[in-house]
């Protein structure tokens, strides 16, 4: 599992002190090849942290060999001394391992407007590069936790259908973090993924793109856009096997989908995912536009706390979506919550007092647009004490 | 103070049985002319609830005599059955008041998706009738409360500067609920205003349309945008003084701003009262949509309810608003809250440590983009228990 799950990647994971709870927090992944293309997508806040801005410039290539990922501080609205901070990040680990800084990306993750602490952090660097492990994955994916309560990793078997006995076969691996600030744009702060499949940086990148699009673009916690997401695929190419653009698509598709999956399951302070998906729409964009609207309504997911099955919430959210970004006539919206239709043709469908919310921690909101053939589905949490508590100590 | 400040009104608030508590819940107001010019602004929900559809014909021709407001029930996304009820409404008070249903108003307010108990509407209709007094403008305003803690009222004194002492003036009153979903598109739930200067309805038509577009508008306490917002002027001309549209449209903008500061005030589970100035915009809507992003930011808001100055919460929002909407350079933002500059040219300013929010109710966030003339303030609340807690109880 996690990012040395594929062959040809070491990683660890430890404890540099910028966290003032003594928990590892810095962590390095090694691409040993053969290949080293990769592959990034980036937040598209206009407002980016200075990794973001420095990682961009490294993976415009398509290619990069290792990755330095710290906890602890996102390193955003720090100025140009914040970009020397990053830049210098990369210089240290490219001389600690023989590289380049330029095939060097750097991420970072924690509060904003913050400088790091750069002695610690390089001294950590050093201390994560004399670790590096083939087996180190899970520790890395330790030190990239922040309001984490479990690390989130993932390992995918790729290929066309299943494989035979003993055939041999290529693997993706991963590893995310982000319990907050999961928003559009991006979901994940921080993902990397790792693929021992040979491909060239133009399928990589596209398949990423692909998968980021239909997963992590497709959970939305908080409605709020981070100023550091970033998720980066590396390909060693180890397994010798070359995977179709299409194979490889589908596997990060489902390596993505785990981890987006895992993300909202460890959402800060949510007691219920929620599923809201939407059918009957002229457009795929539409679908979206019409479930995100319903993610993002504090007031619907207040009520799911509380084990409301308020569906007038739903509607009234529905109801914000332009008609130019969605077709859809008022008087014909379905909506179901858990199996049970409790909205019929934009009136009063069967009981709500059916809709077991309280013995569920996971909510499926079905809306039908009767509209069109497009469907899509956006994941969300409920709005909580614990969030609201978690969010407002944080930087306290 | 409250709707019958203004001369040539009369109003009532009655208990009709509707909310459960016991409290008023039925409202009438009456506009005994000689004027019975109207205007009206509704949600821009494309789910509307019964009221706002019948109101927007009443008011289509610019006239109308009574409004019937009640709360303990939106009538939103009820059918054919809700409409036949909000028409049955309108054609008993007309029938009571010997006046035309065709001229009769009706708003409602609490949960989506149930129709109203007709018996104990229309008899509390009848009660309210008998009731309408020259005074009656607070038991009006209290009638149409759900979890507001205190009526909203105002009334302003109109004309072109302040009058001579004895000097014959004309009024604008008005009564406001909506303690929560208060959104732009409007912000109030429900606002009747009324005033005795003599107007035509197309400038009363302009001139509410502006007041609202600068005030209502402009409070945004938690992103959501209700079925049922209504926002009505009666004219009744009974001080027989002529107003000028600009005269007009500066009383009722008083009038608004002082409603909807007290909506805001009122906020569901509020501890602060939060305004979000920008500056330096080059364009009037480019400073909204800045200002509204940073108020939809729960993570921001989240923040502020624990007295924390997370500017970087502030610019991440900031950063979300498309480059198409609004000109600036991440680089030269500079932010200030409650006068402290914590962000100075997208970078740390003067130690946030020096902001006191514990101390103070209301917050003043100021963004600065540096890219033109324009300004614009929203406002807001912070995010907390009590907002959860109210909104995730609210239908049980």
């Amino acid at each position: 599992m996690s990012v040395t799950a594929a062959q040809g990647f070491r990683a660890s994971g430890v404890v540099a002190g910028l966290k003032s709870t003594g928990k590892p927090d810095v962590a390095v992944v090694v691409n040993d090849g053969p290949l080293d293309v990769a592959a990034a997508v980036f937040t598209s806040n206009r407002v980016f942290a200075a990794p973001v801005a420095w990682s961009r410039q490294v993976v415009a290539d398509g290619r990069a060999t290792s990755v330095v990922l710290n906890s602890g501080g996102a390193n955003a609205c720090t100025g140009p001394e914040g970009f020397a901070d990053t830049h210098r990040t990369a210089e240290h680990l490219a001389g600690v391992l023989g590289t380049s800084a330029g095939d060097t990306l750097v991420c970072s993750t924690g509060l904003i407007g913050e400088r790091l602490p750069m002695d610690k952090l390089l001294a950590g660097v050093d201390d994560a590069a004399a670790q590096l492990a083939s087996n180190g994955g899970f520790l890395a994916a330790a030190a990239i936790m922040t309001t984490d309560t479990v690390p989130k990793t993932v390992a995918i078997t790729g290929g066309s259908g299943p494989a035979e006995p003993g055939a041999p076969t290529w693997t993706v691996g991963g590893m995310a973090k982000g319990a907050g600030m999961l928003a559009p744009g991006l979901a994940t702060m921080l993902c990397v993924l790792t693929t021992d499949a040979v491909v060239d940086s133009a399928t990589a990148d596209a398949a990423l793109r692909e998968a980021t699009r239909l997963t992590f673009d497709r959970v939305d916690s908080d409605g709020c856009m981070s100023t550091n997401d970033t998720v980066i695929l590396l390909v060693s190419g180890a397994s010798g096997l070359t995977a179709t653009a299409a194979e490889l698509t589908t596997a990060l598709t489902a390596a993505c989908a785990s981890l987006s999956r895992q993300l909202v399951a460890d959402a800060e302070g949510a007691s219920h995912d929620v599923a809201v998906e939407v059918v009957g729409a002229h457009s795929e964009d539409a679908a979206v536009a019409v479930a995100r609207a319903v993610t993002r309504s504090n007031l619907f997911k207040a009520a799911v706390f509380g084990n409301d099955p308020n569906w007038g919430r739903v509607l009234s959210a529905v109801g914000t979506v332009p008609e130019s970004v969605a077709t859809f006539d008022a008087d014909r919206l379905d909506v179901s919550i858990n199996g049970v239709q409790v909205c019929r043709a934009g009136g009063v469908g069967e009981d709500r007092t059916l809709v077991d919310l309280a013995g569920n921690r996971e909510v499926r909101v079905l809306i039908d647009l009767h509209a069109g053939p497009a469907t899509a589905t956006v994941w969300t949490n409920d709005l909580t004490h614990d969030y609201v508590h978690e969010n407002s100590a944080y930087s306290s």
